[in-house]
């Protein structure tokens, strides 16, 4: 069976092309929709109400252009919509969540998870449930770094002051003796060398994006959908601002050259 | 002559609640209806295009009030949309850029001044056009400080992390010498006392606000469209998400409690 349906994946703005990324890699023949909402973003600072409106619009748009399963590469939307999203739509809905949770499980060898993510992640408790429904066994820690968003836009994941934030956010976290840190927001990997030096060599840090991008080929596997063609997929990419803003934060983010960029409404 | 209908304010979110203090104090007699696209924050980081598209969207809201003029309470709505608004409503519209600017030039000793705002409004050019229009012989220096509304948002305002980025950013205008420096964000009068700070006692800090509520009643007082009603205003507030947040924040910008928020869409 081959299904040359394209794959839908939408984000609230860039954050999510790390998943396009990892996605491009390990299913290098499968068409990619990508919808950034641009004009709206960020979602972590809203409400459930308004994230979960958005994303049903964000997959209508998907819809358009018949996609056979559809990724929430945002962790806001993951943690906010999903289940909405999932008794919404036809194809198959996956989020960035249950990815991340089972990574850091693998991960930790003293069952304790740290998680780092925007206000609305962290307050909806995703994380701490994605984990229990694996095993009551670990502990879950939080943190909300609303800055840290901002600051990756801003260009200084660099800067000095990047480390003192990072410092004030993390403290709680280190003082919860956390070995696995979950970067919940697909913003954060910009930020890995910071995080890196200020939890220390003993902590791992969990990426969701490969692990999404594994689960995705794994449902479209289980379900017959994977495209059988040999040619390299098409990549298209879809906003809602201007696009050019997008293209030069969004190449930081996909680590590749973007091309084709269309704004959407 | 006496007009009893409400003026409309609108902004991003709850920084145009600075002007809506203002406009109490200076115009108690009026009714107030304020709309804060809160569902859509923040504007400075968008293009024209896309806010002039929710500027429209705001004013014709606003209109089903029945309002008497439009106040654009937002400094990036005013630096990207205002001559759009002005053409295609029949009511007045009026900014917070020509407040500021003029406020600004009657403030300077040395004709130097300095504007902080979001990338939007700074690279609008406004400012600078504002204050040419009045004299040429005023230089006016700019800076985009994109960090300082979510710090505001964050709370922060009072951290010495703060402190630092503000001495980031306004090393260049420190250089050039300003004597006056126009906070060019409703959000940035919540960081005065750290803009003081750094910028040294010698220059002058100016909000637009009550420059803009000024105007506001020279435009009402020429046109005979003040409300001659002895009794206090009503203020109605308006959210495109849900109002918590607005409130919790908004109080801090209004100085005021806020009751009676309503969510719009």
């Amino acid at each position: 069976m081959s299904d040359p349906r394209p794959i839908g994946i939408f984000d609230s703005g860039v954050g999510g092309l790390t998943v396009v990324g990892e996605m491009q890699d390990i299913l290098p023949n499968e068409d990619l929709v990508y919808f950034g909402d641009t004009a709206r973003v960020p979602y972590g600072t809203k409400s459930k109400e308004t994230v979960t409106k958005f994303s049903v619009e964000n997959v209508e748009f998907l819809m358009e252009h018949n996609v056979k399963l559809v990724v929430v590469a945002c962790n806001t939307a993951s943690s906010l919509s999903l289940d909405f999203l999932k008794r919404c739509f036809r194809v198959p809905v996956m989020g960035v969540i249950e990815p991340g949770a089972r990574q850091a499980v693998s991960a930790t060898r003293n069952n304790r998870i740290g998680v780092v993510g925007t206000h609305a992640t962290i307050s909806s408790g995703a994380y701490e449930k994605a984990v229990k429904k694996i095993s009551p066994r670990y502990k879950v820690f939080t943190q909300a770094c609303p800055l840290f968003v901002p600051l990756v836009e801003e260009g200084w994941s660099d800067k000095e002051v990047t480390k003192t934030i990072t410092q004030i956010y993390l403290k709680p976290l280190k003082q919860k003796k956390v070995d696995t840190l979950v970067m919940g927001c697909t913003h954060y990997p910009i930020l890995k060398e910071v995080l890196k030096k200020v939890m220390g060599p003993g902590v791992m840090l969990v990426d969701s994006a490969r692990e999404t991008a594994k689960e995705a080929r794994r449902i479209l596997d289980a379900g017959g959908l994977l495209n059988g063609s040999k040619r390299s997929g098409r990549h298209i990419f879809f906003v809602s601002d201007e696009p050019n803003r997008f293209v030069r934060i969004g190449e930081k983010f996909l680590k590749r050259r973007i091309k084709c960029v269309k704004r959407a409404v």
